[in-house]
């Protein structure tokens, strides 16, 4: 044949690890799932398209821009247009499959869901068209609990510190609160608040200074006083507890704002309650970013030694999930780990070893007429849960030894005619280079004890 | 808002689970993934899209006509093709994958592959547009010892024993077989060998004398003698031992023939050696089927108390991965388990538990003013490795045992003024109905004894 050569590539903005880095993401998708599990979270996952009518039932905005169709050749033969899409997010598979469901979910639903999402954008470093999201929420029937909503960053604690991520910070915040400052002070307008609180994400940037300053300024202008209190609230340091306290002394007379405060305070009491240092969930009523679709709790997570890669775990408190698939009211909270995003923080970090290795035990080939005993082992080997590699022919030892090498394997095992003949082989541990004979009958337990 | 609803569905074709079916299928997922990592494979993730002009480089037959196309919003609008294509398979994006980091892989490349592939296929029962496939493989460069064809059914037998299938056959065959007898009988055509496979593939269903009557029939108009020796090869019974021998006695003078035995023999000898039993992985001419793709070895593995399923896990040895990307010589051998066909007939033949359940504990809430010290309870019952879900109010005790019922969790713990007085509390054992009060230091202690 003389076909012509296509160039192996993959599409821009994909995130493709080679095997051994493949095996650290997979250690901590693992890591992340056994941490949404302990908390008792159900596992669900959903097609990784929709139809079309089902997914862009939303306002049509930037989402549908950036969304990628889906059409079989059969369809497109037909020229019609595509009726599926690539899922975007998993919330709107949530509340679709949530409603699709619902009479035989048990409420509040808890579920974890770990999938990738399609986003059709710009490819740009640390901008993915496909990565993964592993979201947890849980939704209510008519009502929900403010104790979930301490919950949520107490699952995101308990990950984040199994994954060993370094110092974290999970950013707790109350949209009620703000939203009822600027209600208490006469500012109505959907799109000026909306305009202070793109204001207020500059707080990071620009200082509180410029922040006030913009808020009074052409555009906006809020008169000074209420700018120089905004200013305060999302500049307030301090413990959860001062912070609850001082929000409380501003005195500000609203409804919305009280919720908030109150709600604010019930979540970081039930985090002590869970035992999450405060280190790691602080208030901090600068996020007010955000989607709209959040109306109560907010959540950042930043990695504080890795400040360039933003927030990696962003979530909140919902009114209503599923309003555009069902009549029934289903409020819920949660939280999604950009896990392709963390992953290449933490690659980045050194947190991640970039050198994983799968195999316990490489098993050498000396002799062809061993082969059946060599494969024997292999078998024994497994048996007792050491993942092994057997070298399929004999082969030059340097050859072999260079193979168990790049695979980063920590034992080689070998086997020769004489040490076949006196029930031993011989062990090799490649970390240390130390070499020894063991019995045959031993070679599992000492391989088990020398992993441990 | 008074926003019509729109009815919450799927497209057709796509396994979408309940939660507690989903807990099941994970477990079956993960006992695969454990079997493969046993053996050393390493994981292997690619997108779920390639470049079309990448993916579809073959003939363009059936496939293409199969294949989703993917476009994003602005390639639409610009009224471009489709650049993209779902994968419907995970060896096109192996064999792109292999070619593109040829230089980063150590060889023999072991990888594994367990994600879901799409096919624009009518839908109906048992056929997916979405379905997940569980690929295992082998790739040489310019050589792969035949011990490899050997290694990959011992990597099914222990991962179909792992995942307690019941009873299960890996039909073993060779290609060369036939074809080294075609060959000696002077049927070179490609075209008519194709007929005869395909005359072959019907054995199980009209029986041996009909085959020999097609293969002498008109289309085909084989010789008698050679449709005689044809069904006398594929109707071939006995042990794997046996059936080499038998091979050898009919003196087919062919070297094609000739490598094909010898690699049959070398084949179940290696099985034999890694400990599979015979009962499990068997010679068996009649698996002609198969695609063109294979070469040499084929496998093909059905479940042998539903046999409605068809086979679930099929594979083979073949030349030549990736000669459409790289010019280097990649033969291998690997097989795939269909998983979602695999767990259908599982969850069909009651092998699957459809009611899994995920928290091992319901942590009742009794009284508001013992909130904090429940929520502490729930830390420390999810610090010793108890999946916990913890009621997050107060609430009846019968609403909240039904909830525990309806998610099917073994242990309810309740905490009431008076246990909290005494440093105990109630654990009632959902299974039996037995409740007893245990002093609170030992509670999780007592339920991981329960669990186990």
């Amino acid at each position: 044949m003389s076909t012509a050569i296509v160039t192996p590539r993959t599409p821009k903005g994909v995130m493709e690890l080679l095997p051994r880095q493949q095996i650290a993401f997979q250690r901590m998708l693992d890591t992340i799932r056994r941490g949404y599990e302990r908390f008792g979270f159900l596992p669900v996952e959903t097609p990784v398209f929709e139809l079309s009518d089902v997914l862009l039932t939303k306002s049509g905005g930037e989402t549908e821009k950036q969304v990628y169709f889906v059409q079989s050749t059969g369809n497109r033969q037909q020229s019609r247009e595509p009726d599926m899409a690539l899922r975007f997010d998993l919330t709107v598979p949530l509340a679709r499959y949530v409603a699709e469901h619902e009479r035989d979910l048990a409420f509040p639903f808890r579920r974890y869901q770990m999938q990738r999402v399609y986003r059709g954008e710009r490819a740009q470093k640390g901008r993915y068209r496909e990565f993964y999201q592993c979201d947890v929420d849980v939704i209510g029937k008519d009502t929900l609990p403010i104790g979930y909503d301490a919950e949520i960053p107490a699952v995101i604690n308990r990950v984040f510190t199994d994954l060993n991520v370094g110092r974290f910070q999970i950013n707790l915040s109350n949209r009620k609160v703000l939203q009822g400052l600027l209600a208490a002070s006469g500012v109505a307008d959907a799109d000026a608040r909306m305009a202070v609180l793109r204001e207020i994400d500059k707080l990071d940037k620009i200082g509180r200074a410029a922040v006030e300053a913009n808020l009074t300024g052409e555009g906006i202008g809020l008169p000074a006083d209420l700018a120089r209190r905004i200013g305060e609230v999302v500049d307030m340091a301090g413990t959860n507890a001062e912070i609850v306290t001082a929000l409380r002394r501003l005195g500000v007379d609203d409804p919305i704002f009280a919720a908030g405060v109150e709600e604010l305070e019930a979540v970081t009491r039930g985090l002590a309650a869970f035992g999450v240092p405060e280190a790691n969930a602080r208030i901090n009523l600068a996020i007010a970013r955000g989607l709209d679709y959040y109306t109560g709790t907010v959540y950042e997570t930043n990695l504080l030694d890795r400040p360039g890669f933003g927030s990696v775990c962003s979530g909140g408190r919902y009114e209503d999930l599923a309003g555009l698939y069902t009549k029934s009211r289903l409020p819920g909270v949660g939280i999604s780990i950009g896990a392709t995003r963390l992953f290449a923080a933490l690659l980045d970090g050194g947190a991640v070893a970039a050198d994983a290795t799968m195999a316990h035990v490489f098993l050498c080939q000396l002799d062809p007429a061993l082969e059946a005993e060599v494969f024997a082992l292999a078998a024994e080997l497994r048996d007792a849960g050491l993942n092994t590699e057997v070298q399929m022919e004999a082969a030059k030892m340097a050859k072999q030894m260079k193979h168990a090498d790049r695979l980063g394997v920590p034992f080689a095992v070998m086997m020769g005619p004489d040490e076949a003949a006196a029930g031993t082989v011989t062990v090799k541990d490649l970390r240390s280079g130390a070499q020894q004979t063991v019995s045959r009958a031993d070679v599992a337990a000492r391989l088990l004890a020398g992993l441990a």
